[in-house]
C-alpha cells in the first residue's frame, strides 16, 4: 500500500465506493483565474515572472514561505540547475531584493512572503520584471493529465503523513544551518511546527461554522483546484451517520411504541434505514481512517478547529445509535462490552474538552462556546440512554451525571449569548436546533434508568418541545442557507425529539400526544429525505459535496501582510491587544 | 367615539373612574421656562422669534425634525394665514442663526434640529435675517383653554394612531418628492419608521428602570407640559394588580389554612380584596386598551423598552392571580378553558423574549438582563400553580419545566452581575425583591403538581427564604428611593413568600413556621397598604402618580449634538464602536 | 495581658505550643539586603542620611507615607527638638527639596514615598548628605535586643489594635489642624482610613492566591525583616484543621462501614485523628483570637482579600468535621444545639458573601469568582451532611438548597472563565481540587436527608468523581509549585471525596467500588502525611512555615507614582475606567 503514490493510496475497496460517490475523485483539477480577494492578495505577492515562469511556478504557487514547511529542498530537487543556481547567484546580484525593498519603502509590514528561494531566483533573472505585479498564473497541470512523476503537485505534501514528515525532517535538517546565512536566506528558513495556534481559527475564519476564510486571510492549500479527496473529507461527513442512525431508531419506535400503533409501521423500515446506516458508518469511518492515516496533519487541525474538533464525537454517537436501533430480528439485546468500548473514547475526549472549558488557556468557555458543543454534551445522554436500555445503572447515571452538570454550564453560558464567545454565530442558524438534541435525550434516558417517564423527564422532554417551538416560528432561519454537509448533524435532534415524543405519549395517551408524535416524526422524517436527495444531487449531479476544506487550511501565523492589508492588520492586533489586556 | 377628538376619546365609564381617580386627567398643562437641561439644548435649537411667535410656535415647540415624523404639511393646512406667516416676521430678526452659525463653526455636527421645513423655508426667503437666537418661549397654551380646535396640541400626533398614521402618510406622500429639492429642503424629510432601536434606550436612559432621561438627550414630547392621560399610563400600572391580587390570595390561604387557623380569618377579607382587585384589573386593563387603540405608537416603544416591556406579563399574571384567589363563595373551581386563555397569551410573549434572549440581537441576555426580567418567568410559574390547582397535568408541568430552565439562565445570569448587563442596577434596589418571586411561586406550583410539600418544594422555598432575608437585611436598599408606579410590582413577591409560608408551614407545623407565616403576611400586608396609601395621596393629593413617561419618548438617533455636547458624544460613539467590535 | 507589651501578648498556654512550633515565633529579625525588587524600590525611596539616620530611621523606614496613618506627631515627641523644627525650617529652606528633585532627574523612580515630616526634617539638617542614595540600613534592632523601650519597632503600630487605634487618635487629633496650615504639611496628614479598597488587592497582588506582590508595589510592613508572628499567622492556618478532620471522618468512615470492612480498620485512629483535629482547632482558633484581639487591622486585610476572605468559613467548617468525626467511644451523638450554633457564623457570612456576589459593589461575582469561593458554599453541604446525622431535617435542607442555588451559580461560573473573573488563576492549580469537594459533600448530604444514596445524590457523588477525574490526569497541575499553607484547603476535598465513595459503596457493593474507596483513602491518606511532613519540615527545619503575609501589607492607595511608572499607570488607569465603562 505504501509503494503506491499517496493519492490513490485509499483501499480498493473503498475506491469503488467513493469514486463512484464522488467524481472527481483524486483528481486534481486546474482553477484558471482568480477565485476570491484572498487570493489576489496572495497573487500580488508572488513576484514571479510573466512569460518564462509557467512551468516551475506552477509547484511553489500560493504557498506563504512562513506558514507552512516547504519543502524547498527537496522540491528543487527536481530541476538541479534552478535550485543550485539560488545559493550562488544570490550574493553576486542582490538587485532584485533591493528593488523590491525600495519598492515597499521604509513601512514594510512584512517582507516577502515569497521571498523563497525560488523567486528570489526569478528575480535574478529578469530583476526589471519581476517588478510587474503579475496576473495569477493558471497554475496545477494535474500530475495525471502530464503523467510525469515528478511534476506531482507536492503542496499538499506538509498534510501528508508520511512525506510531509520525511521531507520536513529533511527540510529541517538543511534548513537550520542556512538560517545562519544571513538575511537573503530568510525564504528558506523552514517551520517545524506547523500547527495553527488556536486563536488562528477565530482570526481566520469566519461563518456560523468557522468554514469561510476571511478577505485577508491566505490559504496554505491551492484555492484554485481541487484537493485530494481524503483532504476534501471533513469529520462532519458523519453527521450523516447521525442523521440516518436516528432515523433507524425513530423508525423502530413507530413500529414498536404501542401509543402510535394505529399507524402499523413495519419493523422492516427500521431494517432497512438500519442497514443504510451501517454502511453509511463504516464507509465514513473507512475512509476517515483513510484520512487519520494518510494525512494525519490535517486530522489534527480537524480536532482543533473549534467548531469541527466537537464532530470528534460523532462517530461513537453514531454508534451508540446503530447500538440503540439495531432491529429486533438482528439482535435481541446487544452485549454490555459494545457499551464500555463505545463510551471510552467518548470519556476521554471529554475529559479533554471539558477540561479545556475550565483550564483557562485559549479554549476556556467563554470564548468557545457554541452550539456545536452540544455534540460533546449529548454523547453522556446518548450514552445514558444506551447503556441503561441495555439494563445497565450505575454507568448510565455516570454519563448523565456528567451530560447534566456541563449541559446546564453550556445551557447558560449559550442562552447568556456572552459577547466574548466568538464562534457563536451572531444570528439564528440551524446549527441551534443542536439545542433540542440534549434534553430531549436526557429525556429519554432519565425516563429509562428510572423505570418510567417521570417529571423529571418530562421537564427535560418540554424544555425540549419549548426549544424546538421557540427555533421553528422562527422562520428567518431557514432563509439564504446554503447546503453544507454539516446540516445533517442538525437533523438528528429533530429525529430525537421525535423519539422523545413517541415516548412520551406512550406514557400520556391521547389524540394530542398521538397527533404530536406523527407530526414530528413526519418533520424530521422530511427533513432527512428533503437532505438526503440534496446531498444525493450535491455528490452525483452538482459535485461539489466535498468542496475543498478551506476550515484546515489556514495559515499559522496570520496573513504576512502585504501592503494593501497592512493597515487592516494593525487595526486588527491592536484590537487583539486590547482584548487580551481588558476582557 | 371616532367622531370626538382624540384626548377625550375615553368612554364614559373610564372616565368617571379615571378622572376620579386622577385629577388632571386629559388636561395639559402649560411649563412656563426651562426644566432640565434636557430641555435647555433643546429650547437652544428653536429659533422662533421672541415677540411675536407665540400663538404658533405652541404647535411646532420642540419636535426635533429627525426624530419623529412631524407631519408638517398638514399641519399647516390648518391655518393657512398663520403657516405663512412665519417666513414674514422671521425675517425681521434673523440676527440668531448668524450668531448661532459663527459659533458652531464649520465643524458643526447637526444643523439645527429644527431646520425643518418650515424654518428652512424661512432661511430661503430671508436668508440675511434667519439669524435671531430667541429665548425659549413659554409654549403649549392647551387646547381647551384656548377652546380653538385648529390650534390643538399637534405635538402628540406622531404617538396617535390614527391622526398619527394618516397624516404620517400624507406628509410621505408629499415628503418624498421633496427630497430631490436639494440641501434646502432637507428639513422636509419625513421620517416613516419612528420607532427607536433598541440601543437607543440605553443610550438615552438611565436609572435602575430606565425611566430617566440623561442629561444629553431631549425628549419628542414636550417635558414642560403634562401629556395627555392615556400617554402617561403606563403598562406598569399592572403592577397594582399584581400587588391587590397577590394579597386576595394571601388573604384566602390565611382564611383556609389550617396552620394559622388559630387566627380566625374570615373569608370576607378575601371577598373584598378579590372584588377591589376585580375592579382594578378591569380599569386598568380598559385604560390600557384604549392606549392601545389611540396611542399604538406609545404602547409599541413601551414594549421595546428594554425594563417596560417585560411588563406585558403582568396583565396575564393579574389574572391568573384573580383565578387562583377568587374566593370560594363566588366560584368553586375556574373552568380550564380559562387557563389556556390566559397561558396563551403569556406562551408566545416568551417565545418571543426568551428567543430575542439567545438570538443574539439587541436583545440578547447578557446585554438586558436585569431583575424585572423575573416576570417573564414568574408566569410560567404562577401559570403552572393556576394550572394544578384546577386539576391540569401536563401543562402545568411543561410551564414549570420551560420556567425551571430559564429560571435557571436568568438566576445564574443576575447573579454574575455580567459588566455587559446595561439595565441591570448597579446597586440593590428593591426590584431585586422579584429574586423572591419565582422560587415563592416555583415552591408552591411543584407542590401542587406534585400533591405534597416535598423536598423539591422546600428547595425552592428555601432558596426564596434566603434570598428574602439576604435583601431585607440590606436596608441601604430602601434609602432614597422616590415613589413610582412599579414600586408595586415589587409587593407581590414577598406576598408570594407570605404564602409559600403558610403552605410551608401547613406541611412543616409548629410554632416557628406559624410565627413566620403570620410575620410574613403582617410585613406583605403593611406593605401593600403603606403603597396603597401612598399611591392615593400621590393620586389625589400630590396629583403626580402619572408623570410625563419620559420612557416612551426619547428620540430614534440620540441627541443631536448641539456643540457642547458633541465632544462627550464623540468619546460615547467611539465607545460603542468599540464594544461592538471587541465585546 | 494587657499590661504585658502586645508582641508577647500571647497566653502561656498557647506560647508554649507555638514557640515550639515555630521558632523565631515572636522574635523580629534583621534583613540585611535588598530582597525583591519591589523592596529595591522602596529602599531607594529612603531619603535618609547614612551615618547619623539610623537611630531614628529605624522606626520610619518602609512606612510610605499615604499609604498608612503615620503616627507623625506621637512618633515625634520623644525628639522634640526635630518634630518642633520641620514646621519652622521648612518655609524657609525649601533647598532639600529642590536638590531632591533635581537629582531624581526625569527618570526618577518614586519620589518620596517618604517625604514624610521626618525624612525631610533629615534633609534640611544636612541637605548635602540627602542625596546620598545610601544603601538600604540594617533596620530593626528588635526592641528584646536593644531593650530600650522608645526605640521598639512601630511600624507595626498601624496594625494592631490599640496602640495603633490609640495613637492614630492622637495623631487625627493634631493632625486636622494641621491639615490648613497648607502645603508644607502634607506629609503630616494623617490618613484615618487605611482599609485599602477591594480593587487594590486586584492591582497590587498577583497569583492564584493573590499572595504575591506585585513589581510595582511597595509593602506597608518591612519586607527585610520577620514580622511579629500573629501578623504572619493566616487565616488559612484553618486549612490544617480542615484536612486533618477530615482525614479523622475518613478513617471513622472506613472503620465503621460495612462495605471496606475487609480492611478491619480501628476506630483508634478515628479517636487519635479527632484527638489531634481537636487540639489543632483549639490551637489555631486561640492564636488566631490573639491576632483578632491585637492585631485587629490585619483581620479586617484578610477579611476583605478577595481570596483569604473565603477562608473566614473555614473555622466553622472545621468545627462542623469535628463534629462529625467525634469517635463513639467520646459521644454517641452531638447535641443539636451545637449546629445551630456553628450554623449561625455561616448563615451570617454568607448572607454577607452572596449578598456582595449579586449587590453589584466591587465583589460581585463576574470579578471575584475564583475556586476558593466553594469553601463559601461547601459550608451549606457539610453543615446539612451534620445536622442530618444528627437527626435534623428542615435545617439541612435550607442549607442544602442554600448551597445548591449558589453553588449553580458558582459551578457555571468557574467553569464559564469569564474573562472579567480577575482573581481566577490563569492555568490550572491545586486549588481547583476545591471543585471536587461541594458536590461530594452534597452527595452525603443529600443521602443522609433523604435516608439512601438516591440518584440525586449519585448524581452528585458522579459529578465530583468527574471532576477528580479530569483534574487528577492533569499532571502539569502539579509541577513547579511552591509548599504553602493553602494547600491543606486543597487535600479535604480529596478526603470528602473518599467519604463519599466510601457511602457510595455501602449502596453499591461490589469489588470495583471497593476498589475505588480503598484507593481514594489512600491517595488521600497519602497527601494528608506528605503535607504534614512538608509542614512540619517547614515549621521545624526550614522555619519558613509563616514567611510575611504580605497580602496584608498592601498600600491603600497604589504605588505613589513616580516619573517612569506613571506612563504605565496612566495606562492602567485608563485602561480600568475603560473595562468600568465598557465590560
Amino acid at each position: 500500500m505504501e509503494g503506491v503514490s499517496r493519492e490513490e493510496a485509499l483501499p480498493c475497496l473503498l475506491k469503488c465506493v467513493a469514486s463512484k460517490e464522488v467524481a472527481g475523485f483524486d483528481s486534481i483539477e486546474c482553477g484558471t483565474g482568480v477565485s476570491s480577494q484572498a487570493q489576489l492578495a496572495a497573487a500580488t505577492n508572488w513576484q514571479g515572472e510573466t512569460a518564462g515562469g509557467k512551468e516551475h511556478g506552477d509547484a511553489y504557487g500560493h504557498l506563504p514561505a512562513d506558514a507552512i514547511s516547504i519543502p524547498v529542498n527537496s522540491a528543487l530537487q527536481h530541476d538541479t540547475n534552478l535550485s543550485y543556481s539560488i545559493p550562488k547567484s544570490l550574493p553576486a546580484s542582490p538587485y532584485g531584493f533591493h528593488v523590491l525593498q525600495i519598492e515597499s519603502g521604509p513601512n514594510e509590514m512584512a517582507p516577502p512572503v515569497l521571498q523563497s528561494a525560488n523567486s528570489a531566483a526569478v528575480e535574478l533573472e529578469q530583476p526589471k520584471q519581476a517588478k510587474l505585479r503579475s496576473q495569477p498564473i493558471p497554475l496545477g497541470k494535474s500530475r495525471r493529465d502530464s503523467g510525469i512523476d515528478n511534476q506531482r503537485d507536492k503542496r499538499f505534501d506538509p498534510f501528508k503523513t508520511w512525506s510531509g514528515r520525511f521531507e520536513r525532517q529533511l527540510s529541517s535538517l538543511r534548513g537550520i544551518p542556512q538560517e545562519h546565512d544571513g538575511e537573503a536566506n530568510d525564504g528558506c528558513i523552514v517551520e517545524v511546527e506547523p500547527l495553527p495556534a488556536v486563536d488562528r481559527y477565530f482570526d481566520a475564519l469566519e461563518g456560523p461554522e468557522l468554514d469561510t476564510l476571511r478577505v485577508s486571510e491566505v490559504s496554505v492549500l491551492p484555492e484554485d483546484k481541487k484537493w485530494p479527496f481524503l483532504l476534501r473529507f471533513p469529520i462532519s461527513a458523519f453527521g450523516m451517520c447521525l442523521g440516518v442512525g436516528s432515523q433507524a431508531i425513530l423508525w423502530k419506535t413507530l413500529a414498536t411504541s404501542p401509543s402510535v400503533g394505529f399507524l402499523h409501521v413495519s419493523l422492516t423500515v427500521n431494517l432497512v434505514l438500519w442497514c443504510m446506516s451501517l454502511v453509511l458508518v463504516s464507509t465514513v469511518s473507512l475512509i476517515y481512517a483513510c484520512k487519520i492515516i494518510f494525512y494525519f496533519e490535517a486530522v489534527r487541525r480537524e480536532y482543533d478547529h473549534p467548531v469541527r474538533g466537537n464532530f470528534f464525537f460523532a462517530p461513537w454517537i453514531a454508534c451508540l445509535f446503530l447500538v440503540q436501533g439495531v432491529p429486533p430480528s438482528v439482535a435481541e439485546k446487544p452485549p454490555t462490552a459494545l457499551w464500555y468500548a463505545l463510551m471510552a473514547p467518548i470519556f476521554c475526549l471529554e475529559v479533554k474538552v471539558y477540561g479545556q472549558w475550565m483550564s483557562g488557556g485559549q479554549r476556556r468557555l467563554s470564548k468557545v462556546a457554541n452550539p456545536s458543543n452540544h455534540l460533546s454534551i449529548v454523547g453522556n445522554f446518548v450514552g445514558a440512554l444506551a447503556g441503561a436500555s441495555m439494563g445497565l445503572r450505575e454507568g448510565p447515571i455516570f454519563f448523565f451525571a456528567v451530560g447534566l452538570a456541563h449541559y446546564t454550564v453550556l445551557f447558560v453560558t449559550l442562552y447568556q449569548r456572552l459577547p466574548t464567545n466568538v464562534t457563536l454565530p451572531k444570528e439564528l442558524h440551524p446549527v441551534f436546533f443542536l439545542f433540542v438534541a440534549a434534553p430531549s435525550v436526557a429525556s429519554m434516558a432519565w425516563a429509562t434508568i428510572n423505570g418510567y417517564f417521570d417529571y423529571g423527564s418530562r421537564i427535560a422532554y418540554f424544555v425540549a418541545l419549548f426549544l424546538y417551538f421557540s427555533l421553528a416560528v422562527r422562520i428567518n432561519l431557514f432563509r439564504g442557507l446554503r447546503f453544507s454537509l454539516a446540516w445533517w448533524a442538525y437533523t438528528f435532534p429533530t429525529t430525537g425529539f421525535s423519539i422523545a415524543t413517541i415516548r412520551y405519549s406512550k406514557e400520556v395517551t391521547n389524540a394530542f400526544t398521538q397527533a404530536l408524535s406523527v407530526g414530528f416524526s413526519a418533520i424530521s422524517t422530511f427533513t432527512v429525505t428533503a437532505l438526503l436527495v440534496s446531498t444525493i444531487v450535491h455528490a452525483f449531479v452538482l459535485r461539489d459535496l466535498f468542496p475543498n476544506d478551506i476550515s484546515i487550511a489556514i495559515t499559522r501565523k496570520g496573513p504576512t501582510s502585504s501592503k494593501p492589508v497592512a493597515p487592516l492588520r494593525s487595526i486588527n492586533s491592536t484590537m487583539k491587544g486590547r482584548e487580551t489586556l481588558e476582557i
